[in-house]
């Protein structure tokens, strides 16, 4: 199997504003991006493809393949699907809660296609066996779309039920999450910045709207 | 094991009120709590409290045991956990995205304590093996707190990790899960009230916040 990460750095992440710059956010997705790639590499995936456009810049240490596309996200996934062979693992580079666990679980499940919904109807990660018999559909519900998808090509679907893959780090308050549960060089990257507020409601980081 | 539903129906979810009128928020918080019996006799669970206060009007249909306390939540359950001798599980009302199948899951758990995390540290289900060596410590952070107390208490801990079983219904946003991820009695209230609204972002319900 392969693992796919699609990448963008450049102003990336922009409902993070309220807490953090540009300069931040384009600094920090790359961190979540060696984090997800640690998890990965830590559960044995040894191919590694990010898929980015030329501008983004991806980091020349990592250990990991950079596939350039201009086409949007789905078109770009969707060229990339239907030149493989073997089951695909497509991650969001925004998952710095994954850990080894995780992938190697998913992975070994025996369903044709396996989907791990994110918050508010996305698809944080979708492992594909078939990737000659599937197409992607972010945007929207993807969760749905895919879901749908997967029923049309008569694949059989695991959902895959984990908060920590359920986070992506979108809007400000995802942040409080990594400080409770993360690690790597997010967490050291967030747990700099700011501290948590907590009370009767859930907890947030402290920033300043100003 | 016995489960205990926190319960409480008065005035309940203000953080709601933008979306659901306080007469509705008091009929929902109902269905959602009626789900989770459901859920729990489905996997068996035999002995199912309700903790509350005497005005807020548990269902007589519910086949569940009513134990009335006037004291705060925290003080309220560590009277009861005091008394009691058979692992608990506590879990709130307030999640109807729970299958039978988490809580077989969970009360098959070998640690002393299992804890699933609710966003924004809270913790939405707690499963304690014995409760006379436990107590709980609700709002802040109280995943971190009952991390702390199962540590001084020298129990073993499971982190059960479930996107499903940490959407508490809180806030508007968390009623688009309800939609995309949920049975029973509340799915039928949240989509016959809202739609989705979906588009680049996350996906969420359509209301007047007027």
């Amino acid at each position: 199997m392969k693992a796919l990460i699609p990448y963008k750095k450049k102003n990336a992440k922009s409902r993070l504003s309220p807490a953090l710059t540009l300069e931040e956010r384009e600094e920090f997705v790359e961190l979540m991006l060696r984090d997800v790639v640690s998890s990965l590499q830590e559960a044995g995936v040894k191919e590694i493809d990010i898929l980015t456009t030329p501008d983004n810049g991806v980091p020349k240490d990592l250990q990991a393949t950079v596939v350039l596309n201009e086409h949007d996200l789905n078109e770009a996934i969707n060229e990339y699907l239907s030149h493989e062979q073997k089951p695909i693992l497509i991650i969001m580079a925004d998952l710095p809660l994954v850990r080894a666990e995780h992938i190697k679980e998913i992975i070994s499940k025996t369903e044709d296609v396996v989907i791990v919904p994110g918050k508010g109807g996305g698809t944080n990660i979708i492992f594909v066996k078939d990737p000659s018999n599937f197409h992607v559909k972010y945007y929207g519900s993807s969760f749905l779309n895919h879901c749908n998808i997967a029923n049309d090509r008569k694949c059989s679907v695991y959902v895959y039920d984990s908060f920590l893959l359920s986070t992506d780090i979108d809007e400000p308050h995802d942040l409080v999450e990594i400080i409770l549960h993360g690690h790597g060089n997010s967490r050291e990257y967030v747990t700099e910045r700011f501290d948590m507020e907590t009370g009767m409601a859930r907890a947030k980081i402290a920033y300043s709207d100003a």
